[in-house]
């Protein structure tokens, strides 16, 4: 019997092209021989939008939804304006796939320097709430341009979109040996989001007795991914704390090179979509300067997701070891590190 | 001829007491013959919230308009529901006294232990905006306590309040030797307000030809503030990202121990009022392990504000050669600190 993993790949911007190869290659040298990938790539991006005007048809998305998962690189680039390619279609993937959990591991890997002193033992994920909160679209202008300009923003929260993400937490938590899990908002402040987090990370707590729970704001969050990054385990926060804290967890880690996500509908209805942390970085694209290390770690979560742990295992320590060989070498291509994580999967 | 300062001091919960005592303790000692300080103490907070119900009643900040400035310790209690005295009293003096820069200076003094490694050069200063934003108070709750509850909150951006902050970051920048100016936002998700937050900022930089100007996401300005926190200069930004970066800020300079902060009303139509960036602390409240001294900064940046800026360097000094004497000596209690500080600014 052979299996086939029917992949859906979007390049995108800038360096998303370089890391998405490494990460195919990579993906390609641990599957097992029963194991087969079918890859369909997808030209989205600047280079669509300025030939079509489009950022994700219809038809596409259409098709995306027969995909078994989404490797995706990066979004944006400076000659689009901000917003459109990132609501366009990254989050309009997102939102489309109903990819409520966004994870995003913050591990310092032996060997990597940090920019804290005293290389703290961080181990920690993050997850994210993905289809809701500030992230939602739900704003507007009025006297658009002229000195009397009004523009909102709504944070829209469900207790059905809280509740989700929040048992999501509570069950990843439980699975891990420390069995911590801490709520991040802002609850003193945005009183109406924050009460209804609270209330739902409450109740779902009483479910699992063995998960020792805390709240910290975001603001004093921030203080503890620097100070004392090794206090947590798993997080639980909204999207748009998500997204400010885990590029902090990047940081703190060893940077935006080595940060993995997964954008992870549970139930299975639509595909899950893996990508790097990091944006297309456009001053480097191009170049084979671009680390490839995150996308190779977020084909590892997608493995994971897809029931492939072992295989999710070997990526992950491929990439410990070739961490901890990097201090005192020299620097290689974006295609010498995926060759050589190939090579370790591989052998 | 002989000067008034009228102080009303807010004290406040927790530690707020402790550290504002010395705050006074310094600035009497600094203030020249001719200036008397005329202080009015308000209870306000958790115990005046338990006996009464009041968090900021019409009459005391009727009262509080007559004050040349106000300097606040601290509000926050365990046994008050998150969010009453922090809307209730904190936010409500913000948003009445229309204190719309909110001022926190990020600087890394010699001998300052940071948790960055290699204890880069730090001295920016952030100006936050403290009066519009996702801070509105502008929320609600449909079907509460309901599997079918939904939350929002309301970010509100006026052309009006953006540009005001933003016209006094390009004066600071201007003033200040580097000239460089930071707009931190989420343009690409947020993109009503982050779109209006841009116009404005480019159209105030036309006229600040010589301030340099660069953009960052929040997300991304949060790694640099780990990675490289000697790039920034001024940053001017929302109210909630300002709120997250400050604590981070306060984080890699040394702890929110030191973290000062003014809520400053330029026009000086309401009194504007300073306070330490960190919270009532109430874990420690009472035992004289409180670091006064980002309250002593803060009535440092009162000084400032009030023109009289001999005095405010002169705190400056103070705290910095303090500081520069705390490696590798016992700790000092909260009155020992503000003793020492007294001394210095008054020899
Ligand atoms: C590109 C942007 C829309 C995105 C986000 O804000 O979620 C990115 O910062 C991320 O964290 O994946
Ligand atoms: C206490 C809270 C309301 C306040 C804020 O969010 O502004 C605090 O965190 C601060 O930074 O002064």
């Amino acid at each position: 019997m052979s299996r086939t993993l029917r992949l859906a790949v979007i390049p995108g911007d800038g360096i998303g092209q370089e890391v998405v190869a490494e990460g195919l290659k990579v993906l390609t040298a641990v599957l097992p021989a029963d194991t087969k990938v079918e890859t369909t790539e997808y030209d989205l991006g600047a280079r669509r939008y300025h030939a079509t005007g489009e950022t994700l048809p219809d038809s596409v998305l259409e098709e995306l939804k027969g995909a078994d998962a989404i490797l995706l690189g990066a979004v944006g680039d400076p000659s689009v304006p901000s917003g459109v390619l990132e609501r366009g279609l990254l989050l309009k993937l997102r939102f489309a796939f109903d990819h409520h959990v966004n994870l995003r591991p913050g591990k310092l890997f032996p060997g990597v320097a940090s920019p804290l002193a005293g290389s703290p033992d961080i181990d920690f994920v993050v997850v994210r709430e993905g289809t809701e909160g500030p992230y939602v679209g739900n704003g507007g202008t009025l006297r658009t341009g002229t000195p009397q300009e009004v523009a909102t923003e709504v944070s829209l929260n469900t207790a059905f979109g809280i509740e989700r993400v929040v048992r999501d937490a509570f069950a990843r938590a439980q699975a891990r040996p420390r069995k911590k899990l801490t709520l991040v908002h802002k609850n003193n402040v945005l009183v109406h989001a924050g009460r209804l987090w609270t209330r739902i990370f409450e109740q779902v707590a009483a479910e699992y007795p063995e998960v020792s729970t805390d709240y910290l704001h975001v603001d004093a969050a921030t203080i503890f991914f620097v100070t004392q990054p090794e206090r947590f385990d798993v997080i639980v926060t909204d999207n748009l704390f998500g997204d400010i804290l885990t590029d902090l967890a990047a940081a703190v880690t060893g940077g935006i090179g080595l940060a993995a996500s997964g954008n992870i509908n549970p139930s299975g209805e639509f595909p899950s979509m893996f990508e790097p942390v990091h944006g297309s970085a456009p001053d480097i694209a191009g170049q084979g300067k671009a680390d490839p290390t995150a996308t190779v770690l977020s084909v590892a979560l997608m493995l994971q997701h897809l029931g492939l742990t072992a295989e999710a295992a070997k990526i992950e320590s491929a990439v410990a070891a070739d961490l901890a060989e990097r201090v005192g070498n020299p620097a290689r291509s974006t295609s010498e590190i995926g060759d050589a994580l190939a090579a370790r999967v591989a052998g």
